[in-house]
């Protein structure tokens, strides 16, 4: 599951056995609060499932983080990761299986087989691509399907793809594709506009096509690749059939949160983490900052949550 | 008070009678904010009693943003003002004095003397240098009492001064001064560091002298200029004079609420504005972002909530 590579990497900078604060997760909420928590003089480590950045690199090009007036997503998140760095150990390709509370001290397990204590945690942890659960989706994914085009529209150079889902990512992606000559027509399930102006605007000056009250049913290829999609028009009840190489699936996220079931963190309706405003949760010294709170899903907000999460550990820890 | 050219300047860039969303303050939480709000497609405004950018401006280096591991506070005030100014029309050297509620209408008086109605309001005012109300500082206010280094630290080069406040703010403005050749002592009131450990290390590490238990009791001069202090060592009881040609003075900022007084909105004690994690306040269609909330002291953290404040707004408005 995890490459030889990475475990060794990992392993070369070595965990502690215990630390004061333990950052799950190398987003903007993770990184920011490793830079937070080392400048205040906490004994702090990041560990990362993949590598640290998070979901900004699949970012194509992001405008709103203040301070950059227009940035590609990979290389925002390579600075992120080279400023945190400056402070922080990031063990990167290692993940959090389970997280215990014993008394007054947490143990994180990890998929390298060792067990880690902390006195605190900051859950980092963000979302991951939500499925639509369609037929043909899981049978083509790698093979037309995708959850992320700066990652695969590479392959996809001068034909036709749909983008479901018309929200802001999907109309990113959708503005993205375009401007690396593929084709797309989005479609949202919604009758109106899911994005912000902005980019309802771009996609208008771009001629893009943005089919609303458009149920996807079936996703649908030769047995090798993808070659079209069907749809209901919500509206009519008429059944469509579009003709695409690709599917890129922007349908919403979902909060990471499966290693945290044992501890007993208050979750809301759909599944994220219920923090108040310093980050703080129901259980003691553990804290929720990003993406996994539901109250962020800007890269801006997210870090500055990780910022507040860190000054809220350091406070519970060495004021109290 | 307002010079002339700068009201000029206001006047060419002129104010509608009405906006969707006005924004109260230019540092990084109103101009944030703004860049959310256009994006959002929202009729909105900054005005700035100053220059836009903040007190981002007087921090010698900033080096907790995330995305930027070190940069003058004037370059990345800069940096926030471009990239704001992308979206949104920001006013700069008009104050507003007086914002009224009439039925679902605000109405906000200006210096310029025009009243401006909007339906919602961002307060992201920020804080003002407090004083420490002790003989000698007024009298020698821009004679060598100082409440900025990067304003102010050129006039003394080679020379002694003192630091008043040994928080991150007063620690920062010492390493900043020595770093320029001026040799600074910091006072500091509590017995113990205030700062972060990273900046207690670089005090130490510059061998900048660092005064505990030190009330500061007055400022002296020979009528023209500053010539030393006196102080208390809180824990002897013992008075003591410290010959310097500067004194710079941080020991805390006040929230700029003076405008809203008739509004109802609802502050905590020290005076900073009450809201909840999604930048709202008790008055509908009233949200607080940055450090007028007493909630961020990080720029980073002022960014995000102008971000939150304004999709608040926006769902308020636009989607309610």
């Amino acid at each position: 599951m995890i490459p030889t590579f990475s475990l060794g990497k990992a392993e070369e900078k070595r965990l502690n056995e215990e630390y004061e604060l333990f950052i799950v997760g190398g987003g903007p909420a993770g990184l920011s609060a490793g830079i937070y928590a080392i400048r205040a003089g906490l004994d702090a480590v990041i560990v990362e499932k993949t590598l640290a950045g998070g979901l900004v690199s699949e970012d194509p090009l992001i405008e709103n983080y203040l301070g950059f007036e227009s940035i590609e997503g990979e290389k925002l998140s390579k600075n992120f990761r080279n400023h945190a760095l400056k402070y922080i150990n990031i063990i990167s390709n290692v993940e959090v299986l389970d997280i215990k509370k014993i008394d007054d001290r947490f143990f994180i397990s990890l998929s390298t087989g060792q067990t880690v204590k902390s006195k605190a945690v900051i859950m980092a942890t963000g979302t991951t691509h939500k499925k639509l659960g369609i037929k043909g989706e899981e049978e083509y994914l790698g093979k037309g399907v995708s959850y992320c085009v700066t990652c695969d529209a590479y392959f996809f150079k001068n034909k036709k793809v749909a983008v479901i889902g018309g929200g802001n990512s999907g109309a990113i992606a959708a503005l993205y594709l375009k401007s690396v000559n593929v084709e797309p027509t989005v479609l949202e399930f919604m009758p109106k506009y899911m994005c912000e102006k902005a980019y309802q605007d771009q996609l208008k000056n771009n001629k893009i096509n943005y089919i609303m009250n458009a149920q996807v049913m079936e996703i649908y290829g030769n047995g090798e690749k993808v070659i079209g999609l069907k749809y209901r028009d919500r509206s009519s009840n008429k059944e469509y059939d579009l003709k695409v190489d690709g599917v890129f699936i922007y349908v919403g996220l979902i909060p990471q949160t499966q290693s945290i079931k044992s501890l007993g963190i208050n979750l809301d309706s759909r599944g994220y983490i219920i923090t108040d405003k310093k980050c703080r949760t129901n259980v003691k010294n553990f804290y929720g900052a990003g993406d996994v709170t539901g109250d962020s899903g800007q890269i801006i907000i997210s870090a500055g949550q990780g910022a507040v999460a860190a000054l809220s550990a350091y406070e519970d820890l060495r004021l109290k």
